[in-house]
């Protein structure tokens, strides 16, 4: 919108512009929110206690939003059900924790559309129509920034958009969920099954009552998308991501995994591929990682970000993927940074986000196979002969004692294998007859 | 400088300015570099090959220019010995590479002066001068960067100013040196003597001929300083920062931490103390961390930096701290981060940089001490009758089975005490006449 787009030109024709653009003495940037949730409250907080010298709160948007006012927000924040109240209003940065996809986008379109920057939290979206968003505030001349989407408060988006702008980003592989992490590290630390911890963490406010856009991966998915968007200049759908549910992972696979010297995490990953055009690779699911690597330190909650570039080699980001304060720390982060900008910058200077070739959830790693079976001789046998008919090594098989034959868990560990091959051989393994449970299958990740 | 400041004022009222600075596609900014080390080469690499759309290259200069220039450059870059070529050029950005507080500190200010941007790599000069030269910076209306001269490639001060800009960060800590955790994770992988793990290091490179600045912590502490004075917002100078060298710790001292679930490395830390004014504790010390920890799990050469705040909690940012090419990837970050302002921001936005009323090494922590005596009876009682008078408790003793009853190490571990009190103790302890060395204390530091 060249319109509403004012170029200035430097008077020096050889320096930089050297305007000085923002006046947080003289001018407060007007904020309207939307969603006083927790971390909408956090927010609200935040933008009363610490950072009132450089905005001020005007508008708070919530359904039935008698029963959410608080006596702690000042008297000038008006608030409302009728969210046309902030689009319509002369705020300046229009604040969207809402969630989901609709009526949050429509709105934030609005927001944009009439000029006013955008800061959100909302993966969902920016998952499904981020760069969408990001091209129509470029083309307003505003911003929007959604820090808040990914891992809570871990400044990831920024250390890769901007901390790491010098470097070729490939792969981006991180802990994005904190309550698959408090299973399995919970699973891990004290021997219990899946469902054991699961309530556990029910109890504890870590998971939901329906928790399955966790376990199934789905909510770390979306982060995947944004982070695989922001660093490897990759546009892929969240459909094109294969997920795998951490609920298949029994605690017999931490024992298991101990003696292979790893643990056990719900990983989430992306690997660009520029071989013939561009790949990428990507998936979320349990996976098997060394004892000694920091993604296996991440504890409780906490979310880890680890992206790897071809100059700067691996950065790891971690700290609390959630939660209203480390949240809304994020979402203030993002509000300071329009107002250093003067609302204007949107993703100028990043890479183009390219549509790639080709998006699968293929990955050659050695794999974990954990067999439950009626145990009988020749099961190791069998299983062999199809691996090797699809031309797959086993490195190891471990059985440990201790466990009735009509159910015996034992694994195998295979050498560097293709999933499409493993899962063709997986197919024809799962065919035989011995089998009490489907096999488990997860990637053993070196790096 | 308001002459140089070019203020500009939105036609809306009520939305931000909405100005797009940024066209990269049409003018490159120029590059003037000085220092063509290791570092500088990985930049000049990076300018050619990678980030040739928006910067040109138009200068390097070095000492004895005529053995370093290759012929991978542009032939139109200058290669020079003068630095004035640089300085009363048409360049929009001085890079310096140099090293050292003199003369980079008077390029500096030279270019700066003349209205360039500057990118600087120098931990020194940064430590000893930033907030004078961020002051010019932002009196001339230009910017100084610095990201390249802390822990190399990770984006630690714009992960701290930017993303956690929201918060209020009360704590620094890190492993901020790759020599000595290079060299404590060498000891405590193989049991190795410090000698024999320096001398690896410095047959690897990964020490110099000289290691006093990186083992006796005068290299990290200066990357400390300027974490605290972008992270916690207070000046501090190098000199008030206690060092203790790593070289007193022994292979025995690992084993030791090993049965406390423990290891070492060289923690950097600075915390903040707001009771009565701002006071900051700091040291560079050898410390005994927690096996769990992330921060026992940062590789060799590595580093790691950790920041607290009230909101977001711990943040962890992890990666190559040192190196030709991660380091020129936070410099050329920095260019972007210039460029995509057009050259105005320094800073602006961020609390002022405040002057702590008490610099101190003052630490209150649980310590261990290992001692190496002359056996006799008596001994232990001889040293807890001193501590019990400190008031200082107990928390353990152990000593290892096999070593000779002329230097026989054993060790205590106290609750939490100051240092201030346990300094006083330790002068009597040392007193006593069956120590064949001197007692070696260090923090246990358990978050």
């Amino acid at each position: 919108m060249p319109a509403k787009v004012k170029r200035v030109k430097s008077k020096s024709k050889n320096k930089l512009e050297t305007r000085n653009k923002q006046k947080p003495a003289h001018k407060k940037l007007k904020i309207a929110l939307a969603g006083f949730g927790t971390v909408g409250r956090s927010v609200v907080k935040l933008l009363c206690h610490e950072a009132n010298d450089s905005f001020e709160l005007t508008h708070i948007f919530n359904r039935n939003v008698v029963r959410k006012k608080v006596d702690w927000v000042p008297s000038s924040v008006r608030w409302t059900e009728n969210i046309s109240d902030l689009l319509s209003s002369d705020a300046d940065i229009f604040v969207e924790l809402v969630g989901g996809i609709e009526p949050a986008g429509e709105w934030i379109q609005k927001a944009l559309g009439a000029g006013k920057s955008v800061v959100t939290a909302n993966k969902l979206l920016i998952a499904h129509s981020g760069p969408e968003l990001l091209d129509l505030a470029r083309e307003k001349g505003t911003r929007i920034e959604f820090g808040a989407s990914v891992a809570g408060g871990i400044p990831a988006i920024i250390g890769i958009q901007e901390g790491l702008a010098g470097d070729r980003l490939y792969k981006i592989a991180g802990v994005l969920n904190g309550t698959c992490n408090f299973i399995l590290t919970k699973m891990e630390a004290t021997g219990a099954s899946f469902e054991t911890a699961l309530k556990e963490a029910q109890e504890l406010g870590f998971a939901e009552a329906n928790p399955r856009d966790d376990v199934e991966g789905f909510d770390a998915r979306a982060k995947l998308v944004i982070l695989t968007q922001a660093g490897l200049r990759a546009r892929v759908r969240s459909e094109q991501i294969p997920c795998w549910p951490i609920s298949s992972v029994d605690a017999v696979d931490f024992a298991y995994a101990r003696e292979l010297n790893c643990t056990i995490r719900q990983i989430s990953l992306a690997k660009k591929d520029t071989e013939d055009g561009l790949s990428i690779h990507g998936f979320v699911r349990p996976a098997l990682v060394p004892v000694s690597s920091l993604v296996a330190h991440v504890e409780g909650s906490k979310n880890l970000v680890m992206v790897t570039g071809q100059y700067a080699g691996q950065m790891v980001f971690s700290g609390f993927g959630a939660g209203g304060d480390p949240t809304a720390v994020a979402v203030i982060s993002d509000l300071y940074s329009i107002a250093r900008s003067g609302g204007a910058l949107s993703g100028n200077a990043l890479p183009a986000v390219e549509m790639p070739k080709h998006v699968s959830g293929e990955f050659t790693a050695p794999y974990y196979l954990r067999f439950v079976v009626k145990d009988r001789p020749g099961i190791i046998a069998a299983v062999a002969t199809v691996l090797a008919r699809y031309g797959i090594g086993i490195d190891a098989v471990l059985q440990r004692p201790g466990y009735p034959h009509s159910a015996l868990p034992f694994i195998m560990t295979l050498e560097t294998c293709t999933s499409a091959m493993l899962g063709r051989a997986l197919q024809e393994i799962n065919r035989l007859d011995f089998h009490v449970e489907p096999v488990l299958c997860m990637p053993i990740l070196l790096d």
